[in-house]
């Protein structure tokens, strides 16, 4: 309470708003910071960057509703796993590819790609769905304190998406795998691809194309999934199992 | 394709459906299974009851619109996980309450108790709105296979939900806390309750209560995550973590 009092929220600074020691909210963002938050000069808050920047600052001035902060610090992947994680989901209806972005960018995914399968059964995701699943993902970093914007895609194919990965330890969800846990004990490497079927799954051609890029299967468990829950779980599953690794490494 | 195609669905059998070798499907499922799925006799269909039976049976009559089938065999705990998980989640506004029954119900919870925190700012769950997770709950266990129908209710206080549980090893997430890979790794129980707060977390007083009830707490990495994400997430770790001693049991 107060007025040093600082916003339980992260607001946005987009590409080229930090100047120096300066940082100028968008519109919207000084909107919220100035009438919502009802900030003043002198007021701290904080801003994330979406490339692992978050800017700690004060409010220095407001004049025509444009807030302007002094950038007190700045620190760096905050939130972050500190690895990557492709995930790749054989594209569902769009309510469920939602689904996956509400949840997956919290849990610390680097990149999405809504790849066409052949149960998917429709094209792959235009520009308009994927800039509202862009606004999602931005609200999901600023909600869970991230600091890294996922990239989110939608490849024509799963042949097309496994065509152009980044590197790391390769797991695919199928009920005729093992189990994670015994995968991830024998690798080093914590970056990560992760790939669910569409609904329905994959079909045996794509299983075998999974194989051939290096895919090793992994059942999730005696209940059949939805590629949503499954995405979730595999994710979920992965960080908490590397998490150690990953914490000491720091 | 053909007569004898069996529906990708499983229908439910209310209790007291099945009399000797015969099971009657009610009229919402029958109509599911006739008209949707059109049905005729001969045709196989599946049906399970929430108490762990699944029946496989065969269409025999499809009079005045109410299918009657033989039950060819029956499964007991088709999909289940073989160990309970008791989830308690600090209760949350209604949408994300679904989205919790939604994804845990697959995911093999036995139990949800969605608690009224201190931070929840809200009463309890009441009647109408018990039924309709009930209801989702149904649905889900359909649609993942499972065989059992997860109790679910909602506590006036976390004092009232921790007075109540069941026997099992007990997780609570909080920011504070240690991984659950290493707490995990001691125990031999299988059976669990899980517990993650409201938005806004428990509250210290909360976190003394739990830790007073034997709930070790576990730390679900470095991101803030939403009530709803929390509790997918660490029911899928659990899950997985300890699929492979349960699997070894069988």
């Amino acid at each position: 309470v107060g007025e040093a009092r600082r916003p339980d929220t992260t607001f946005w600074a987009e590409s080229g708003s930090v100047l120096g020691e300066r940082l100028t909210l968008d519109r919207e963002e000084s909107r919220h910071l100035l009438r919502v938050h009802r900030a003043h000069p002198g007021t701290p808050f904080e801003a994330v960057d979406g490339h692992g920047n978050t800017y700690h600052c004060v409010l220095e001035s407001a004049e025509d509703g444009n807030a302007v902060g002094h950038v007190e610090r700045r620190e760096v992947d905050r939130g972050e796993l500190g690895f990557t994680v492709h995930l790749l989901v054989g594209l569902p209806d769009p309510a469920a590819a939602e689904t996956v972005v509400a949840h997956a960018v919290p849990l610390g995914v680097s990149a999405l790609d809504f790849a066409v399968c052949e149960r998917s059964g429709r094209h792959e995701l235009g520009d308009a769905r994927l800039e509202r699943l862009g606004r999602l993902a931005r609200s999901g970093v600023k909600q869970s304190r991230r600091s890294r914007l996922p990239a989110i895609r939608s490849s024509r194919s799963l042949s097309a998406a496994v065509a152009d990965l980044p590197s790391g330890k390769r797991f695919a969800a199928d009920p005729s795998g093992g189990l994670l846990r015994d995968e991830v004990g024998k690798v080093e490497e914590l970056d990560v691809i992760l790939a669910v079927g569409p609904p329905g799954g994959f079909s045996d051609p794509e299983l075998d194309l999974l194989r051939s890029h290096q895919f090793s299967l992994i059942s999730l468990g005696p209940s059949r999934l939805t590629s949503e829950t499954a995405a979730i779980a595999l994710l979920a599953s992965y960080r908490n199992l590397v998490l150690p690794k990953s914490l000491r490494a720091i």
